[in-house]
């Protein structure tokens, strides 16, 4: 079945009540029974939680072939837990387990052996990449892989759709009784906000740490009320490793040009005005922006509200000098973020669920007034692709992007117009993982678009003298410069599924052909 | 049918899966599916969530005969949100409503004419007073009242014992999407978490505030991913009522001997050492044992770890000077305490799940060391009443009382050997609030006893030369001082239920016979 975004949907996807993506309202207002978990009650005291090891830990939640875990992703790209967890997990013989992460990257390539030994024949993810995204393009994951929003998981994990059994949390430090925090401890990580919802919601829950504290551990992420079991690691992740290449601000000229322009179009709207939203993915231009909003700030007499989302130290160091009013922080992207948090008056943790779930009754998403994105493509109907590659693997993460797109009243994507002999603008992205009816602005080195249903932003653009073309010129531009390439070459097998925020199918990623090179 | 306490059960009130009270441990282990609410999903952005008045907010809420609504009682006398709510639901002439609140008192005697009139014809409070509970003891009530402890509050809504289908929070202050705060306003409660869970687990959630702040309104105890409507009213408490004779600290020299006795016994037991935790409750010599404590903390230099539960001035006091190491806060008793939270260092916010639920993987009060609470009647076995007056009528509050003395490894009630011609000790109290069994200390004016069950506390008060004698020689020396009390006479019909923490039957309340002076 063809969805609202133009995609053939096969309709064996279309059991147990999943839908075709209908547009981003569809589900507004739509009526649901929230689910819970099953639970085992202490109504005794117990002196602790603790167990001598991950795998007493797993064998006291009876894990069993077939279950479902979850891990978050707070580490990045340097996360040990995952690959702790899944050793002992090979090491016990368990088969046929679901892996529902926050996010997967590099850090957690040990997946992808996994997947090969069928130890893992299910993986429900945000991000995907390295060689977990190899193995699930090249058709190695048995079943299809699931890929959702930040939103959106907390949305299917509250609705049922995923049940987990066992979420195991690493945090930096815990008490013996499981309030846990990524902060405290030998490798802080900052904000635990993914796993808010696992703690809630899986059967059972065990916090893994490196730094044992006295009870309370305070402020605390997660709260003991959840926690089944603790256990103490010689190591859960290395901090330096968060801040990975994405995170970091752009000195690149072209990339700072995009930066400036955003900034500049942003300044040109109704929205910039004292105690304006804000919020910028990582990559590229996205940080840069921020600090070339401050000097738009600071000539007209205005400061910027709030930031929600990823938080980096220039973000931290704006709060400071009082130019941002607060830091809604749901991940931190670096060590100066990690060490603010909740010590910087107004820089505190939000719960992914508060940041961008759609099925509640609202989202900090809801209140943005600006969002500005990155893409890997954009198309004509400015639908964005930031999922697969050119080689149409699996190489990105959807993460709070639909969401804060959705969301934000101004979401503009910054993106360069090719990259190397890629064009980021064409006729058609590999795979939709926001529709283009939550995109309003496209910024490129090359020139501006804006989506032709924002006729109230084509006009305060022109107000303000700020140029924009069509984005049928800025991808004649990108073809005229890389020409046109080639389409990627797919098998027919469903490899994964993106869902839309609200459980619909925005879009799907087939198996690709081997050695496509001669088609 | 006869409980683990030796109370005779009904067998008619032994439907939908109610047992009788089996002691404590009986559900330890006790394996069970959590609920969750029908909620409206808000996909799409909006401006407010803010409505005309209340009115409007219960019609939005498609308020019908027959509902449950909720209260919290941090406003305690101070309350003027229970008024509001009723008086509009009388307008509308809505019918068949039952009330379930985290605890009811004076404030809201406006629900004695509504059971009057047969608009609430169901009760579910921990406290039940003054008009409420004389209502409710004659038998005004159309269904039994069922009495629960703040732990039990939370279980029963989380397992689906109560549905909530509107719940109204009064905040101090909200922003316009319902994150919500008892702080920041004109009129400040401090904590809101009782009314946690019914934010979490009620169809709909109404915030009730004097105070619109800008988005997004932090720290908020109440988060707007539960709020449906928002409704801004000229007054919602008044702050002076929080702190009720009941909070004060004692000038009266028999309840100062009993508290400094206590601390005497505390400092005996082995639990007395550096990081030991704490509770106490108002009333009496409670609080003022806390500050016999400092005594002899500074004289054997050591310091209290962490104190939970309902916080005054005193404790911050010693928190800022050290002696204690943080408050985990889950009600204010006064304007020191309301303004302390989240502003001194180590006083923070716990909800009431985390205080008490004992269907929890845990719960603050399996921590505690030690508790000192009051009593209306202690009996030789060690059975507390907290609940009925020597005159049979409801005027009390489980409260936190059977949750905390089941939890802390040294439980010890305070109390005067007698009350006017009320003998305290007796062969039975009149309504068991609290089990023998959790009760380890009874401290008087005139002697202490020690449960036989605590061979282990018997010895270590031997080894510090702490005088004790047994409960049966206290109940012999209150009789013959004040003469044994006539029992007092009841009806057959059940007018409430006093459930135990876990959900079992631990007594009933029976309608009081009118003019009883003649039997």
């Amino acid at each position: 079945m063809r969805n609202a975004v133009g995609r053939e949907i096969p309709d064996e996807l279309l059991t147990g009540g999943r839908e075709v993506f209908q547009g981003n309202a569809y589900r507004d207002g739509y009526t649901y029974t929230k689910v819970g978990p099953t639970v085992r009650a202490s109504v005794m005291s117990k002196e602790t939680k603790v167990v001598a090891d991950i795998r007493a830990a797993i064998e006291a939640c009876g894990m069993k072939d077939g279950m479902t875990i979850s891990f978050h992703h707070h580490f990045r790209d340097g996360d040990y837990i995952v690959n702790q967890v899944m050793q002992v997990i090979r090491e016990l013989g368990l088969r046929d387990i679901t892996v529902a992460a926050s996010s997967l990257g590099s850090a957690n390539d040990v997946l992808a052996q996994c997947i090969e030994e069928g130890i893992v024949t299910g993986i429900q993810t945000s991000g995907i990449r390295g060689r977990i995204g190899e193995a699930v393009s090249t058709g190695k994951l048995k079943t299809p892989a699931i890929l959702r929003t930040h939103g959106g998981r907390v949305r299917a994990i509250e609705c049922g759709e995923v049940h987990i059994d066992v979420a195991f949390i690493g945090a930096s430090s815990s008490d013996e009784f499981g309030n846990a925090s990524g902060k405290n401890g030998k490798a802080n990580c900052g904000c635990l906000s993914y796993s808010d919802i696992d703690a809630r919601y899986a059967d059972k829950v065990v916090v893994i740490t490196d730094t044992l504290v006295p009870f309370p551990n305070k402020p605390a992420s997660i709260s003991c009320i959840d926690v089944d079991y603790v256990v103490v690691v010689d190591e859960i992740g290395n901090p330096k490793k968060i801040a990975s290449a994405a995170a970091r601000i752009t000195d690149n000229p072209r990339d700072l040009k995009i930066a400036e322009k955003c900034a500049e179009i942003m300044r040109a709207t109704p929205y910039f005005k004292d105690g304006f939203s804000f919020q910028t993915g990582v990559g590229g231009p996205s940080i840069a922006t921020t600090l070339f909003l401050k000097k738009y700030m600071e000539e007209d007499g205005i400061k910027m509200g709030w930031i929600v989302g990823g938080i980096s130290t220039p973000m931290v160091e704006l709060l400071k000098e009082g130019l941002i009013g607060q830091l809604a922080d749901t991940q931190d992207f670096d060590m100066g973020a990690i060490e603010s948090l909740n010590v910087t008056p107004g820089h505190y943790e939000v719960t992914t669920s508060e940041y961008a779930n759609p099925m509640n009754k609202s989202a900090y998403v809801d209140k943005l007034d600006f969002v500005v994105l990155a893409a890997l493509e954009v198309d004509v109907d400015f639908n964005v692709n930031v999922i697969t590659g050119s080689d149409g693997i699996l190489r990105g993460a959807p993460g709070g992007h639909p969401d804060t797109a959705n969301g934000a009243k101004c979401t503009i994507i910054v993106a360069p117009l090719v990259r190397g002999r890629i064009p980021t603008v064409c006729d058609k992205v590999v795979t939709i993982s926001t529709p283009g009816e939550s995109i309003d602005i496209l910024v490129t080195e090359y020139g501006v678009a804006v989506n032709p249903k924002r006729a109230d932003l084509i006009a305060a653009l022109d107000e303000a003298g700020v140029e924009h073309v069509t984005i049928q010129q800025l991808r004649d531009k990108a073809y005229s410069m890389v020409g046109v390439p080639d389409p990627v070459q797919f098998k027919d097998r469903v490899v994964a599924i993106m869902e839309a925020r609200d459980g619909t199918i925005l879009d799907v990623v087939r198996e690709i052909k081997p050695y496509s090179y001669d088609g």
